[in-house]
């Protein structure tokens, strides 16, 4: 069956198929047309058209055929996450970190610098400057070479790249971080809230890539959150979802603060220290308060825990799990991050990629 | 410019252009196709198919063209919202009510009766029949001509429209509410949790028609949440999504408690009592903390109050929009509901319209 379809819509129309397209074969492998047109529900002709469009853009290419079949082997399509490269930063207050990344997320290249939350605006952006310096010239790229490039920092940022309010970083309210990097990148730059993208990140490179409605929390000496919802970051209305920690009842402010103690306390707790071992029930108490206001405002399928106390995850998620089945109508899975501390800076590559994936199926590359 | 698409993609276009052109007609009047194509930003060409086959499925009429006009005057066509009838039931804990609605939620047709919470599963489910018979021969209808009927109730609704929890109703919990409603009236029916329903209500005929990210807080005897995320109702992974209320630091366990007071406590507020502003002023500090968690969660556009006490929000607007600029870092546009008791009966309806929409487009009714 074919019909008259007018341009507009079409262009709608083949951005939905070149997604799915994509996402089947960066998620399954290296597929024949007609396994694609099954795999993503089109007509064997629209995947056709499809793929000729990406092949041109340069986001997949054609692979040999597998072998031991009979007959004239069908020709196989493979997503190419070499098409393009990615640079993600991460602003921290005790780090800056950027990586260059692949279409697929794969870190290729990193760089990091020790800075302190007390560093002065000027001296940070030196710290950023330096930092993408040396990953670019590690991966032998300009920036003009990047795909697009994404930036995360403490604080909530509005849509334009600008910080609107920092509370854990001296002079970083009001600086606007988009500007400062696009001279330095040139293309494309995106900025947002770091516990934002590191949810970001664990629905493309971490545990929660299947799940639809996730609660990412960030766990650390900062306690913060970021939502996914519908498959989708869910940012709010002026950019300030997920910040629960706001509220002195969600116990947030405190939470950490049981955590201050000789030496690592969740180390001396695996050894069964009893102050050690109080501490940690307290934070899981206060950090508990905060979660359950978040799963049962949103019902997760999942919540997914990161941040730097994520290394200690075994000291205290079974005490977080039977906080949580107090409070919460249904406990959703919790799952521990496995990025590490590069969670951040992938969420700022993702960023990047949604920056430049809706043009770079209409425009020639390579 | 035209160009091959095959059937499945066909059919997802369709159901996108027609839910735009049904929603240009319904929100903006009669309109030519010329107008119709530009405000869909479809083709004319596209726009004609849609339209015609709306006129076959009689989602759309025609009407006279617009007078005063030179040359030969163009078609003009209008959302007929009078091609089907819903069915939408608020099962409560004090009263049951039925409305029959058109299809763009006038209601045409309302009944209740009251019940009491106490009110044992077989007498409740009684009542629900015997309202729903009512409203059907008010409507001049039976079950079977309805388009879909939609039910919302107090507790936790799984899926397969059965009430997983209901702490409020006697004998509610595990009640097949979906199967009861079925075998009555038909065709399509689907259960929903009644502060749900109510948000759905407001996106609908309510105050927040616009706004794509909304919390609307029945604010009543009982207190409750229901979220719009995206322009949907956000249900949650179990559909337990909005239930802050369960969390005791959320302060709506103790909310309404304040509020006992001989007589009507808002009316003595209006006149100064001292009594009743102390009791008002306590019931708003625990309703706020609920409604902070959500906004801090969610950072939504707007917050809209129903339920029974928001014919006396005039008493407590100003005390919560400050309590709520104390805790938000974003206090969001606060309005009243003005759909008075029949909010959430309307937001059934529009459970139903929903069920029935998709495939409203595809086969003939008449």
């Amino acid at each position: 069956m074919t019909a008259h379809v007018a341009g507009g819509d079409l262009s709608r129309l083949r951005q939905l198929n070149a997604d799915a397209v994509v996402r089947v074969l960066r998620d399954e492998g290296p597929r024949t047309l007609t396994e694609l047109a099954r795999l993503v529900g089109l007509s064997r002709a629209s995947t056709e058209d499809v793929v000729q469009e990406l092949l041109e853009v340069g986001w997949v290419a054609e692979v040999g055929p597998a072998a031991g079949g009979v007959g004239r082997p069908a020709r196989r399509y493979r997503f190419r996450a070499d098409a393009g490269q990615l640079l993600g930063v991460d602003v921290g207050g005790h780090k800056v970190l950027a990586v260059v990344t692949d279409l697929d997320g794969t870190v290729l290249h990193s760089r990091q610098l020790p800075v302190t939350p007390e560093l002065g605006r000027s001296e940070r952006l030196a710290a950023v400057d330096a930092v993408v310096d040396r990953v670019l010239r590690a991966a032998g790229l300009t920036g003009d070479r990047l795909w697009g490039a994404g930036v995360a920092t403490t604080g909530l940022v509005d849509g334009s790249g600008r910080v609107m309010l920092s509370e854990a970083l001296a002079e970083w309210t009001g600086v606007d971080l988009a500007g400062h990097l696009r001279d330095r990148v040139g293309g494309p730059v995106r900025v947002e809230n770091d516990c934002k993208v590191a949810a970001l990140a664990e629905t493309w490179r971490g545990v929660a890539r299947h799940a639809s409605d996730m609660v990412f929390i960030l766990a650390g000496w900062r306690t913060g959150a970021g939502l996914i919802v519908g498959g989708r970051l869910h940012r709010g209305f002026g950019n300030a979802a997920g910040e629960i920690g706001a509220l002195p009842a969600a116990g947030w402010q405190r939470a950490p603060g049981h955590l201050r103690h000789a030496g690592d306390v969740f180390a001396a707790a695996r050894t069964g220290d009893k102050a050690a071992l109080t501490a940690v029930r307290r934070y899981v108490k206060d950090l508990a308060q905060g979660i359950s206001a978040l799963v049962l405002t949103l019902d997760p399928e999942l919540v997914v825990i990161g941040g730097g106390f994520s290394r200690s995850a075994d000291v205290f998620l079974e005490p977080l799990r039977a906080e949580l089945d107090r409070w919460c109508l249904r406990t959703p899975e919790i799952r521990v991050s496995t990025l590490a501390d590069e969670g951040v800076a992938l969420g700022a590559a993702k960023l990047a990629l949604d920056l430049s994936a809706g043009r770079s199926y209409t425009r020639s590359r390579n």
